[in-house]
């Protein structure tokens, strides 16, 4: 029985000839393995973990370990008086591995595992030893001692939690692409355009002695701020397209909203002609994602097993429920935004009032989605003036020539504002070209660019959306450096 | 019904309640879906795509259409001798949206779109223009020159497969790792760490000229060559995890198989106590994911069919069988390595032998997979020299003290030679101290690696491969640079 394997099994003990390894024979089953797909009762297994707590009484003791797998620590039981004395040798970080008889349990898990010290076939092997300094102990520690703890702090099961979560997250998002035939690519995260983030790019350099005076590439090359223009240009050829790939911004803010290197979720898509079809694509994203995890074990369960108080569970449920609610997300456009915001928010008074042309603060964007619609908001078409070069008017329906606005698009959620952002892209190379010249950019460097409008480029658009800041909401961590796993900022590189 | 629907219908006429949006309702389907799920026959649809080629008769013409969905094109029928007139308006790299009936086919294509200019049902818009220097043409391209055409390139069939087909191989990998237990995490690219890369490594700085002395992240800051070192740290919290990520290398090669910039698949596991099951891991993600793209439409097929000849097709078949040989890949030892290649192919030449302590070069490790044992094989337990200071001794059934090895592996593929390299970590802090100290590394500033080793850390290992490398080898891609998007090596970073 596999399960009864021991892990010094060499492979060549398996025998020379097999049609298929769908599974990894020679390793010890994790926790998450034995606990969903549970061994007959009353044989020997072998587990491995951390030990997470010690608990002895007069005659029985236990202790609780985690390997990491999921939340849920497994129970090793010291069945007699004579046997708690062996328990009490332990401590909380220590790694152990256990041979011992697994039997159903009165406890919160279903299962646990007997030790007999008696017993010839159980052992117990301490694998990994913790100094009695090991700053990990059962109590809850703040958010902020653990980011003191860059290398230790996901030792915690509430920062594995969100490790784990994250990885699903991301599992769900590659389902949703696939199915809808988008094709996951990979644009450079060296460029050597900077059009987009002028004093916000990191320079890339060798070291090498031998680069000559341009450099190793030949030219100056920055990490890029944002994959669009490649995206778009492998949209050309493929339809669809997304990418879940770091992005670099050396901006100032040291905040729980900004990270220096974050991981960002890009997509475009050919042959659409609103950007409607784009916020549908965003909206059913969000939600077939959340749709899928709270159907995992591993999702929802994981997550608030983990996590500190009844009071955010409650909170992330919430959440979830917000996203899925039956009513569509509502779409305003940015001119109704301003007058909701004057009409329902600074009824009566003057001050705080916003001109057509304002920028629509985070605090008002935070009351539009939590208070006044209670519900992820799309707000649509802004002011040409507050967007880049690369998108283009309004809908004839709605453009204003006194007022211009862009196709584009925020989406808006309760408490945290702006997750998203995107637009219709400029497919048409005259306007493209205009426009770029009209804001004085370097067109020449930009002819890479350039050359796909002017060869065959579709009606097209796209978006962004920082995956920190989903991961972030949708667990209720408001820092976003306790999300992932190094995060880096100004002054924060610490390995 | 939903294939009917126009482009053009706003969100907002869909009405404002819905329980799930699995379906992206307001798109047009790509071709890939209505080939794979046919409306009925005599239906009126709309398909978008390029044009890839024209063909005229006197009675009849064709037009047919790619949108990179899937390497399948899909006929647009001019079914009258008036109607053949129209179709010669078009060129190939035009871009059309066509609305038309949906009919069976005697052709290639089981259906096809008969577009009949009478019928004020059917449309047929330009919708993307090309110039007549259009360089994409329906003649066979070699790879060189449309690597002269950084952002055009992927419109070939061929090329835009091989982004489809790494797209299909990632996805697979997600379920393979998944399935198995791992988390995906994502390590820092940025990174104070410069122990791995001396030389090789891209600086990282900001424009800013607020940063101080120490720069914006107040130390040197580095690309990583790889994340090994941050996996081995997440692991000892979520025992199995697993990265796929870019890497940065600034190496002086600029071959058919270096990058500057690469993604690499990274994966560490706890509680393994010998290099052998980190070697089945490997095997089996490598034999899991190529049966599961060989059992999609799109996997095979979609590369095949897009592929230049039917030798090429027979290499690729070739290969993947390789792969899936009934028997369990070889593993030798570096010491059982050395002696097959001066007992057999430098049988009776003294030229050319090897003796223990040589490098094993790349034409021995092809001769070896190719022709030897003509099968993907793991060479183990190289000598400590060659290695860096992070493994450790061999297992003690075959460690000899006069010629120190360490418990590492290389995958070896015929043909290609290195595609995997992996290897136990040293767990034992006192031993991994040592060593840095034997190699004079600077210790202080690993202090951070250390403290996994100082708190706990368990016997594990783990393993990195070049992503690019498996898809160049499982396409029969030469040139890794065509693998690729936008290719990144010395002087080569075009936008």
């Amino acid at each position: 029985m596999r399960l009864l394997r021991s892990t010094s099994l060499g492979v060549k003990a398996l025998g020379n000839s097999f049609n298929q390894i769908s599974r990894l024979s020679t390793l010890v089953p994790t926790i998450k393995e034995v606990l969903n797909k549970p061994p007959p009762t009353e044989s020997v297994i072998t587990v491995n973990g951390h030990i997470k707590s010690l608990r002895t009484s007069k005659n029985v003791g236990f202790i609780d370990i985690s390997d990491g797998s999921s939340s849920e620590t497994l129970n090793i039981v010291f069945p007699t008086p004579e046997q708690v004395l062996e328990s009490a040798h332990y401590k909380v970080g220590q790694s152990l591995s256990v041979t011992g008889k697994w039997i159903e349990s009165k406890g919160k898990q279903n299962f646990e595992v007997q030790y007999d010290i008696q017993d010839p076939e159980h052992s117990m092997k301490l694998i990994g030893n913790v100094p009695d300094t090991f700053p990990i102990q059962k109590k809850t520690h703040s958010l902020q001692f653990l980011r003191s703890l860059p290398t230790l702090r996901h030792r915690t099961a509430s920062l594995a939690s969100i490790l784990r979560f994250r990885s699903l997250l991301e599992a769900k998002l590659v389902e949703f692409f696939s199915k809808n035939d988008f094709i996951k690519v990979t644009p450079p995260l060296i460029t050597s355009s900077d059009c987009e983030g002028a004093g916000e790019q990191f320079k890339v350099e060798s070291l090498r002695k031998t680069d000559g005076d341009q450099g190793f590439f030949g030219k100056p090359a920055y990490l890029t701020v944002s994959t669009q223009l490649h995206l778009e240009i492998l949209s050309s050829s493929l339809n669809r397209v997304w990418t879940l790939t770091p992005c670099f911004r050396a901006e100032d803010s040291n905040t729980n909203r900004h990270l220096s290197e974050f991981w960002m979720l890009e997509a475009e898509l050919c042959y659409v002609d609103n950007v409607h079809q784009v916020t549908e694509l965003v909206e059913s994203m969000i939600r077939s994602v959340v749709e899928a995890i709270k159907e995992e074990k591993t999702g929802l369960a994981d997550l608030i097993n983990a996590r500190f108080s009844k009071d955010e569970a409650a909170r992330i449920n919430e959440r979830w429920n917000s996203v899925l609610s039956n009513e569509k997300w509502p779409s305003i456009t940015y001119s109704e935004a301003i007058d909701i915001i004057n009409q329902v928010k600074c009824k009566g008074r003057s001050k705080g009032r916003l001109s057509w042309g304002d920028s629509i603060s985070t605090e008002h964007e935070k009351w539009l989605a939590g208070t006044h619609f209670q519900s992820p908001v799309f707000i649509t078409d802004y002011p040409a003036e507050q967007k880049p070069f690369y998108m283009p008017r309004s809908d004839e329906k709605i453009y204003n020539p006194e007022k211009p606005t862009v196709a584009c698009f925020d989406l808006i959620m309760p408490d945290i504002g702006e997750l998203v952002g995107g637009s219709m892209r400029e497919s048409n190379h005259d306007n493209l070209l205009a426009e770029m010249q009209k804001r004085g950019m370097n067109v020449a460097e930009m002819d890479w660019y350039l050359s796909n409008t002017l060869n065959g480029s579709v009606p097209h658009g796209g978006f962004g959306m920082g995956f920190e800041r989903l991961i972030a909401y949708l667990s209720t961590m408001e820092n976003i450096k306790d999300v992932t796993a190094f995060p880096r900022a100004p002054e924060l590189c610490a390995c």
